[in-house]
């Protein structure tokens, strides 16, 4: 955290070329107009917004969104949503199985200082483990996750949620919050297809299913095409980055976050070799073959990291190359990855620093 | 760091099936045995060792790789070695090209604080940068780093390093150290080819070369194979890892980290989900092309991670498979990357946590 008397201090007023490298930066237009662009996307088509904090793990940001319009948030575990419960948010959605006593206590616990509170569950042994830790007096509410095509968790049938919905309503200490998926890019016709099927088959039942949550940012601006849905979740669309790029959904200029490098060897003309490894950009490829995209040097390739270098081969640059000390950008492939390896996250406009936050819900285990 | 109020706290006597997981855990006598068995090849061979506490960034670990016989330490970054420095450790090389006025400004300061800091630099830029921050009262020892064969950093040529030497030489506020390269594994003869030329050539110009500095576990017991260097640095062998164990270098009982996770989801017969990601187990690849062996299932094979989910394609298991809830160990394919995305670390010996250490030096801006 910001209090340890080895971290490096950046502040307001500082200029990023004094800044030393390596480290994210945020570009406040750039975080301002993505916030916008989507609440404002949602709103056009009355669908609710739940960030996913999971991207930023910084408070401050999530009420930016909140003030925008978003409608509550989204946590990935249950020491994210307990960093944000103690900075006021109230609607926190974990969208993760929580499982075993350890985490299930701090969840009761939650659950008592929030009214707001939902996770998921998609096996009748998650229902069952939360049964056993909630009570009437105040439910927990619990939706059911479905695999529309994701591949990752979820109840692989419409028939199945229904029947895992009707386990959390029979449940005492549990209230059924409705149908989730974990979200397949591009893929808007058949998460459709799955979830209006459930919401059939529940209305047959006779359970109510107050939300159907769709989420990604890949495909976010396909949110409309889910009519089923109620609300959307999305995490990166808040900075952006390559594999957003790839996937459609914004441009270059629209990616807020950039790892400030420097240029540290030149060992041949084609090498260049920079501080910035694979504890500051990750080594999430993503589906690339290389590691970020380099502002300024459209045809310089990341092609290895070790930990704290980047080996970028120059050979196919036609104009400048970088020369040892020069400063240089790099848009990652993967910001959420990113904001996760640094306590700080350093945000500027114009070139000076704004403001230093913590990344406050970063490095807990669990 | 450990007084965040949101951790949550392990302690000694606390059992491994109690912690909460996803989260890394290191067993006391595999630690241990790996601090012997490579301080015990390298005094048989008289090679001095210098451990790179970049893989574990705690200064009580590297206080034991001393007590064995380690001649001094390697960081790879100035704010690791002010960690270190404050924790008392004296002989700290850091195997990085410094640039900048931000980092020689500490640098500097450092060298103040410490009787044996050394540094490397592969060019006349970053020799003249260093040049012109430190005097004759007390100057910094600067090693010419050289590539001889690792394709990162580095000089390129003997002749080359020569070249360097002589100008670190001449400088009044620098001392030349010796030569380092950024080893290649299995390359002991390319590696001693360089060097000895290096050290004619240097012999020849009647400039004096201290240390030889050789380096890497994954060829590290070939070490005497390069009689030409003076000292060997490493520092993955003190956890091991997937990669070490496909190097040769060790089996995998001798991995020392396993990353503890609970089966969250079985969405279908040939699929688990855990709750270790890419912000668990890093998705450093080494050339795999999965995610971390997981112990007692050898035809396990993770094959996709996202933040907080791990995808364990069970299809290929002939035996028993794991259910929802059960506690699974995986051995990570890199290990240095793993510690660094967790503040505090684990130890257990018999299942039993021995201590937690905070992982000191990680997270922080260079």
């Amino acid at each position: 955290m910001s209090d340890n008397p080895f971290a490096v201090v950046a502040k307001p007023g500082d200029k990023l070329g004094e800044l030393s490298t390596p480290r994210p930066i945020i570009d406040e237009d750039g975080l301002a107009a993505n916030i916008a662009r989507v609440q404002s996307y949602m709103d056009s088509h009355g669908i609710a917004f739940r960030p996913h904090i999971k991207t930023h793990k910084i408070p401050a940001l999530a009420a930016e969104q909140v003030a925008a319009g978003a409608k509550g948030i989204n946590c990935q575990k249950i020491s994210e949503a307990e960093v944000f419960a103690a900075a006021g948010f109230d609607d926190i959605l974990i969208t993760f199985n929580i499982l075993g006593p350890q985490k299930l206590e701090r969840l009761a616990a939650l659950n008592e200082r929030i009214g707001g509170l939902k996770v998921v569950a998609d096996s009748a042994v998650t229902v069952d483990g939360l049964s056993d830790w909630f009570s009437a007096r105040k439910p927990l509410v619990v939706l059911v996750e479905c695999d529309t095509g994701g591949g990752r968790c979820g109840v692989q049938t419409p028939e199945e949620a229904v029947s895992l919905a009707g386990r959390i309503d029979k449940a005492p200490g549990l209230s059924f919050g409705g149908l989730l998926n974990y979200p397949k890019p591009g893929a808007a016709k058949e998460v459709q297809s799955f979830l209006s099927s459930a919401l059939a088959l529940l209305e047959n039942e006779g359970i109510a299913c107050p939300i159907v949550s769709n989420g990604g940012t890949p495909s976010l601006f396909e949110a409309h095409l889910v009519p089923a849905a109620t609300e959307h979740r999305a995490g990166t669309y808040i900075y952006n980055d390559r594999s957003m790029v790839r996937a459609g959904h914004c441009s270059f200029d629209e990616c807020a976050m950039h790892v400030l490098a420097t240029v540290v060897s030149r060992p041949t003309p084609d090498r260049a070799v920079i501080d910035a490894g694979s504890k500051a950009l990750t080594s999430d490829l993503l589906g690339f073959s290389d590691f970020g995209s380099v502002v300024g040097y459209p045809d310089a390739v990341i092609t290895g990291l070790s930990e704290e270098h980047g080996v970028i081969d120059l050979s196919k640059c036609s104009g400048d190359r970088p020369a040892i000390g020069d400063k240089i950008r790099i848009v990652p492939n993967h910001t959420c990855v990113v904001s996760n390896l640094f306590d700080t996250m350093v945000f500027h406009r114009d070139g000076v620093v704004t403001r230093v936050e913590d990344v406050a819900a970063r490095g807990l285990v669990w």
